[in-house]
């Protein structure tokens, strides 16, 4: 697959109640230059942004990305996107790629360039690499200090935590310590000893026949695949809940998997020096359900 | 002063050492597309960079820039810069520069295209916006939790506290937290009492005829223009010191300034609820120093 595709965005205001935004699109070559270097995204990692799965030309949870891109914006003051003309845009994006395998849809709103009058927004897609390995042979993660306390999120709203912003140079630098560390992925937690999330995933933990994943309090990213997924398991006759998690519970977990838009569920087969048994029926079965077409 | 000026580089290895390497830039128009949509600065705002003050037509500091650059490259794990090309590059955008007033330099070393070989790195230069008022009639400022206790950029490398990271979206939000409520400007402080830094600036602090700032360890960038102001300080016979300072100590200063590199020196009138005595001697003779052409 070879799909390449990306569209630059007018972005319209939330009461723009038009039936079609393609007047709006503007299609480029990704390999060619399309920002300019006054860009805030780039000159200070200014804006925020949400990664789609794509299945069979089918984009996953469109629906819930889009929620989140609108809480992110609200975070961090920039203007509230207008949810059709981004639904729009990630359609579009999807008739574009190939109708078989796996993809990924990039949406990016910046607060655009540097005195500029507004935003700019764009979205990209692409064929997705090949997670077999990650997903039937699984994961080794590190646990790493966010540096935060549990209480910080609610009582200093600008950091950000809780927005997907574009300042991402953390959870980069965090999964170069983990691979460093002869690892393949991380796992953050506060400095006061409570599981977070990964840099770019979330966190399942299975006790038993119950599911439990980090509640998304502030510090806490919502994630997408890990709500989609406990519905499902919800629907299933299984327990799931979201909670705090002290780090020590980690060791005590019967499975593991980090699940992210993309990946989708990796078996996590090592947390620090402890071993966690790869539960290959549930690995099968959570990323069989990922990859059905889901709104 | 309309100057506007980009140059993109070919980052060179550091072992190389032709005594030329305009080969290696090209010059763009700043208003045009420029970078890929495929830029990890802008995906992920994983990248470093410097702003130099010009003043007519002189790069301030580059050398201390510079340093801090590599300084940066190193904790971020990206390819140490070539210090001489990134020298020339700074010369080169000068020259295009007026031959009178303020203007700023900027250094951008981005990790590169996703899945690409090789960072991208450019340098942008225009002129500066007028900081008379800010200069002359000073600035109120507002402590805001940085969310970090002192020990964590120690034990946490990965947070990357002392690199000047293009994931700057959390300064900039706590800059619009400032003037949401009716400030200037914020002043970092750690959440167990200690004074760190402003989001793009460097913190003074006046007792008696000494002058202190925040000792630069792993969470604090070193302020390249606070050490010009500081030597110059030592050398007109007064005292300086870098040290620990405890948030309570603010309120108790007889004077104080936020500096950077391009609005210099900002004298502060008020911590949060507190009034500060604005030294327009001292204020006036900082600037005349920090106008001076410096290396």
């Amino acid at each position: 697959m070879t799909w390449r595709f990306a569209l630059v965005i007018q972005p319209a205001g939330v009461d723009d109640d038009r039936r079609d935004f393609s007047a709006t699109f503007r299609t480029i070559d990704p390999a060619e230059p399309a920002l300019s270097v006054g860009e805030l995204s780039t000159q200070r990692g200014d804006g925020i942004f949400e990664s789609i799965g794509v299945v069979d030309g089918h984009p996953q949870e469109v629906a819930a990305h889009l929620d989140r891109l609108a809480h992110s914006a609200e975070i961090c003051d920039l203007p509230a996107p207008n949810l059709e003309q981004w639904r729009q845009a990630v359609a579009r994006a999807a008739e574009h790629g190939e109708r078989r395998g796996e993809g990924v849809i990039k949406l990016i709103l910046s607060r655009g360039v540097e005195h500029g009058p507004a935003p700019t927004a764009w979205v990209t897609a692409s064929a997705a690499a090949d997670f077999t390995v990650p997903r039937t042979q699984g994961i080794r993660v590190v646990t790493l200090d966010r540096g935060y306390a549990s209480d910080v999120p609610d009582r200093a709203p600008w950091l950000l935590l809780g927005a997907k912003t574009l300042s991402y140079a953390v959870n980069m630098a965090a999964i170069r310590e983990a691979k460093a560390r002869g690892a393949d992925d991380a796992i953050f937690v506060t400095s006061d000893g409570y599981v977070l999330e990964a840099p770019t995933a979330s966190l399942i933990l299975k006790f038993g026949d119950r599911f439990t994943t980090p509640a998304p309090t502030g510090g806490i990213l919502r994630g997408t695949t890990q709500q989609s997924l406990f519905d499902h398991l919800r629907e299933e006759g299984y327990e799931t809940a979201e909670e705090l998690i002290p780090v020590d519970l980690l060791a005590r977990a019967d499975a593991a998997w980090l699940v992210s838009s993309v990946r989708l569920a990796a078996p996590v087969t090592a947390i620090d020096d402890t071993r966690i048994e790869l539960d290959s029926g549930l690995t099968q079965a959570f990323n069989r359900y990922l990859l059905t077409p889901r709104d």
